[in-house]
């Protein structure tokens, strides 16, 4: 793994170097774990347009640092920013660019405030963000592992939805499945959002048992090597009603048309349309109110972000997720969600079997059915 | 609790209007759930000098926002941040405060550039943080349930420690049982570090397993209404040896000194100074890296932090770590580690039984014993 970070970080270093600065502070923990290997609270990577980085953390990581990091030189110490700062001021580095998107106001301050600190400091972009989006076949498999382990485990919870169980009884039994079958962490807390709660999309699981008749959204995922899978599902409780079916099929075929619309190439925007224009033409706009889905990876929520405005194209290796829902304050909601993979033809042979649809379709890695479940 | 959310309002309103701000824009989430009661991962608040404050979210946290806060305006909005600070300039706001130890330099771009944004935009300091500190009842009879359960759980898994399991089982274990005690979640991924993993203060549980002979390193906490426990112990298994003995007699006695420095009106580095002298005078310096303690609450580090070089007084009512450690490179290490609430003779009473502890000393929560257990 030591070889795939260097080479990460030769390509962060070609791009710096095109941005203007002399070297780069790199304080994005997502960032750091990407271009050295280290997860840690405290961390930051000193990043020179050519020549080898300097990693300083602090004594809590030091001993993994070294083992971790064979090409990098480390620096223990606490107080991480101000120490690289310093150095790259020492080591003659005149414009040091920074992460204005991970760095407070706060922080800046001080180090812009050193009095034996770099001459100048200039935001770099979303530069680590940007090579991080298109991911490496370890990237995808670590992903992969994260998305198979979501679906394993919503397989073996969902005999135990039933009226007895509370939300919050099945967001335990899911995270837990999770981990037993492997996971590093949950991804971020799951959703369990039943009857009326659906119309919440980011809803907490709480104490309501739930009911026959019940729509219930689950909003779930596992977590590998720190790579985050994302998959939502909409279940019913006994025979759904007529507006419920209605609904979940609307968004079923939202969601597929946004899987569809996903290639390489595709104007992010574009692909938000193909979702939201059904369910809109199906006079549900309003009951729509976030975007179709998002990159994932290292961070859960990532480059690209993909609704109303957002632009960009899609490019082959890049993971996202698509997840249109309807929301009816009051009654209830659906939500469908995959992550996937944006391939092209090529890319997308000899990892999956050629199915009907058409050669350069996405990768869905999250595979549990999207037939409406009725439990 | 929409009261106990008002008035602590009130109190910041105070304080907006001392440091000479027309209105505060608070961005950070601990911040905004202290003020408001909700929980989110996109809200922000708006909160003039006087006069009612505007909550901004998105759609996926309205109706939980407008069941929350019935004092405040609810914006839904997804960009949170450019809503509310048009918003001020719309209510004639000449000077916003802002939260520069949260607020990223690139957002802070993005609003000061606004056409039609505030005037002028000041760091407001770490107001709101500085509220934070002293707990309130509510607060503390959450952090203390937290602080429980924490010691119930070790207590219920402690009989699983044993040759025949790793660090990520224990681990794993141990959060279910703090969870299946009623906790909303944990309040931090769990250490668990056993034999030389003893030696890194933050190790990540692996799969080593457990041999006779190790110290095994425990540090976990459960977390209630969004109040973190924090509790470290450190267990042998089977007969230590001296030099292991040593050690954690040496934390141990350390762990006690800061325990009963920790009273209203003590300097923050003598505190720290009460544990860490003990431990360099036994020759131990170097191999204890890391500050004494740090605040407990909506976080599970804020303020006020406990280290050499930190300045600052203790106050009654404000709930602190105390966690020394000793880390000796390839051979392991102890770190015993307890949450507590410094109380002042008056604020004391009625909480806890009279002790052989002089009047005035620090509420320990975190009650699992401290004498090194033989397992």
């Amino acid at each position: 793994m030591a070889d795939i970070h260097a080479a990460r970080r030769t390509r962060a270093q070609q791009k710096i170097a095109e941005s203007g600065a002399d070297a780069a502070l790199i304080t994005s923990k997502p960032n750091v774990r990407y271009l050295s290997g280290l997860a840690s609270s405290n961390a930051a990577l000193l990043l020179p347009a050519s020549g080898a980085g300097v990693l300083a953390t602090d004594s809590r990581y030091a001993e993994t640092a070294e083992r971790l990091c064979p090409d990098l030189e480390i620096v223990t110490e606490r107080q991480v920013e101000p120490a690289l700062a310093t150095l790259a001021a020492e080591l003659g580095i005149g414009t040091l660019g920074f992460e204005a998107q991970e760095m407070t106001v706060e922080r800046h301050t001080a180090l812009a405030d050193l009095p034996n600190g770099p001459g100048l400091m200039m935001p770099l972009g979303h530069l680590v963000e940007g090579l991080r989006m298109i991911k490496d076949d370890s990237e995808i498999e670590l992903l992969a592992r994260a998305c198979a382990i979501t679906a394993e485990a919503f397989a073996a919870v969902l005999p135990k939805v039933g009226p007895d169980r509370t939300e919050r009884d099945l967001a335990v039994v899911l995270e837990r499945a999770m981990i037993d079958l492997g996971a590093d962490g949950v991804a971020f807390d799951t959703i369990v959002a039943s009857g009326p709660n659906g119309a919440i999309p980011h809803h907490s699981p709480g104490d309501r048992a739930f009911r026959p008749g019940d729509l219930i959204t689950i909003d779930c995922g596992a977590q590998v090597g720190g790579y985050h899978a994302d998959m939502t599902r909409t279940v019913a409780l006994g025979e759904p009603a007529a507006w419920q079916r209605e609904i979940y099929d609307l968004v079923a075929a939202a969601q597929l048309a946004g899987i569809r619309a996903a290639v390489p190439g595709a104007d992010i925007e574009a692909v938000d349309a193909s979702a939201r224009d059904l369910i809109a033409e199906a006079g549900h706009a309003d009951h729509f109110g976030h975007g179709l889905g998002h990159g994932v990876g290292l961070e859960v929520h990532e480059a690209p972000l993909m609704g109303p405005g957002r632009t960009g194209k899609l490019i082959d290796r890049v993971p996202v997720t698509i997840e249109p829902g309807i929301y009816l304050p009051g009654r209830g909601g659906v939500r469908i969600e995959d992550t996937l993979v944006v391939r092209s033809a090529a890319t997308r042979a000899g990892t999956v079997q050629a199915t009907s649809e058409a050669a350069g379709a996405a990768e869905v890695l999250t595979t549990t059915t999207k037939e409406l479940l009725v439990l």
